[in-house]
């Protein structure tokens, strides 16, 4: 499903900008960091955020990715969050906190909100 | 509108990851150019785009931009497309080319097709 020519995109810890859906039918979108793995994307929010309110009323979402050494190399995944799971120990945010560098101790403060947002890739686009 | 703290994320020669709605209700996201001028955020594109499609069906859009210096500093503008100027000259295009570093010969070669979507800001969030 992801182009192996810019799959790195995915798997170097660089922040994605996703993009979802609000209540009143505009457009959201921020930086997160992201996961790739078994072909899905993973991320972690938690339910005190728009975002996560965002999917439950419509899984569809997009991320876009680009190389900052150069920039105008980018990839676009379009699909849906086919799934959230809680992750109230922490453990995920704690993988990704480590993939991203962030300095903090463990677990992380609003561990009992956190969960995992499982996105299925359906398209993309690159450059 | 633009808080003074995060502005630098549009003056300086950054890409915003633009997103726009689809016609069939999903989001798609991509890298794009910009310029902040008079309070209105500027951008590119050609009649060809389905950016272009996007806006003109729904004029809702949304803007992240972070800062590669510190990835997770970031900046949102959610607003509206409220004008479609056209720029068959490509002198638009070639502002934007001269101010992002591209190297080519101008005029850009789809002029004929060359727009600039004016933004206006709406509402803004920050990390």
């Amino acid at each position: 499903m992801i182009p192996d020519s810019h799959e790195d995109l995915l798997t170097r810890a660089l922040y994605s900008h996703f993009a979802s859906l609000r209540k009143d039918g505009s457009v959201q979108v921020n930086p997160t960091w992201h996961l790739y793995e078994d072909g899905v994307l993973l991320f972690t929010t938690s339910t005190a955020r728009g975002k996560y309110h965002n999917v439950r009323r419509n899984p569809r979402v997009a991320i876009s990715v680009n190389d900052p050494d150069q920039p105008y190399r980018y990839l676009e995944v379009r699909g849906e969050i086919t799934e959230i799971r809680p992750d109230t120990s922490g453990a995920f945010f704690d993988r990704l906190a480590q993939r991203y560098g962030l300095p903090y101790e463990p677990p992380v403060a609003d561990a009992a909100d956190r969960v995992v947002l499982v996105m299925r890739p359906e398209h993309t686009t690159t450059q």
